[in-house]
């Protein structure tokens, strides 16, 4: 039977995945990549680097343009944006299905690098669930460390308080409307949930970081009102000096 | 400066630690394991054994028994369980902070072990931020793989809907009251949050793990209704076997 490994592979630093993780590297006779178009020359190299590093002898990369998603407009309503990103898996979900069933032989194994952790905030489990009702092979997945992870690391930060509740969240939620949980992560934010809760006075107090466990790592916490605007400053300074941002933030509410 | 590193192990296994991980073993002129009492033989094993393999030569393990918490009564209030935690908390970091200036040398580096990583459910940095009141020293935290991640490998699940919020709770939390979120994952539950939701006839999917990573790693997912009660008998059944449970789990509402 054909597999597929799903690797997470953190914030692609070697030292960085698990032995699990590496030892699924060089199981794979295929590795597929298929790159975003935004893929930032530095994050493709990262990824290059740990397969030729640990891809076993006569390993194959497959390439192919990852399907474009239709832009959402911004006076979407949630259901467009997700109907958007559900035709885009239907299409990867093809796209992968020919590759797994044309580049692997009947009992070869596939890989694909996740950053951070497959099961969070990424599409790939969920193109691959997709793909195998068009393609017969298994999957097997193999945790890695997630950027919130990294953050608390960094702050050397508890995620929750005692017995406290956290929402994972993302930034389009937070654009929408502020979180009743008494803590919140926020992820995918572009800036906007970060600057929309501060435009309401949020109470709080925030640890933030961006490009976590790379030599560009920065930054910043404290009482939200007082560092939100620095925050999003650096943010923009970041993404404008390295051509990539990318960043995740813990709020948690006054009282 | 005295340092001390928080390694977050994961499941206990070598290979499921980042290689960050298994060089800071390496680095600890002192191991402070601070024994619960209810700690299962298992789990101590293999928390020595990575000591052993990983620790430099003429490394020193110091032990300690940790206070006792003060036992919550069945109909304590949530303050009270927070006020009785917390005041264990302040217990721990007083005996910490002692051994640390006691068994460290001024520019020695001492190292605590934590299952899965530091940042979730766990009061080892919450402790250690408490005892720097007490004595000077640095903290370095090493992120591991979560019970979370592990579960939601085991499953090749993704953790979020398509965009969708995720509340991490306890079952403390959903014993209490079913949560409002699309998705919920459960840590620290005894059995009471699952049964809780299985009597109000919970509308949804759950996804179930018991020991991952582990040899005796149990698994169920399906439409909760028709599960939730052979998660109960399994639970009971591996703790009854092997003396000891640790399980995790996500449930997704219909709709």
């Amino acid at each position: 039977m054909r597999h597929v490994l799903v690797i997470g592979i953190g914030m692609g630093e070697a030292e960085g995945l698990t032995g699990h993780a590496l030892s699924a590297l060089g199981r794979a006779d295929v590795f597929f990549l298929l790159d975003k178009s935004e893929g930032a020359g530095e994050l493709v190299r990262a990824r290059e680097e740990l397969i030729a590093r640990f891809g076993k002898p006569g390993h194959r990369v497959v390439r192919a343009p990852s399907p474009k998603r239709a832009p959402a407009s911004l006076d979407s309503a949630r259901n467009t944006y997700e109907g958007a990103v559900a035709d885009w898996h239907g299409a990867r979900a093809a796209l992968l299905a020919g590759l797994i069933a044309g580049e692997l032989g009947e009992d070869q194994t596939g890989a694909m690098l996740v950053w951070g952790d497959p099961m969070l905030y990424d599409s790939t489990l969920r193109v691959l669930a997709k793909a195998r009702a068009q393609a017969d092979f298994a999957v097997e997945v193999f945790p890695g460390i997630t950027a919130l992870q990294a953050l608390c690391a960094a702050h050397a930060l508890p995620l929750n308080a005692i017995g406290e509740e956290v929402l994972l969240t993302t930034g389009r939620h937070v654009a929408a409307a502020t979180p009743d949980a008494p803590a919140f992560a926020v992820l995918l934010d572009d800036g906007t949930g970060l600057a929309a809760l501060a435009a309401r006075g949020f109470q709080g107090q925030i640890w933030w970081g961006a490009n976590l466990g790379t030599a560009g790592q920065v930054l910043h916490a404290g009482t939200f009102s007082e560092v939100a605007g620095a925050i999003l400053e650096t943010r923009a300074q970041v993404k404008a000096a390295r051509g990539w941002v990318m960043d995740v933030w813990l709020a948690r509410r006054d009282g």
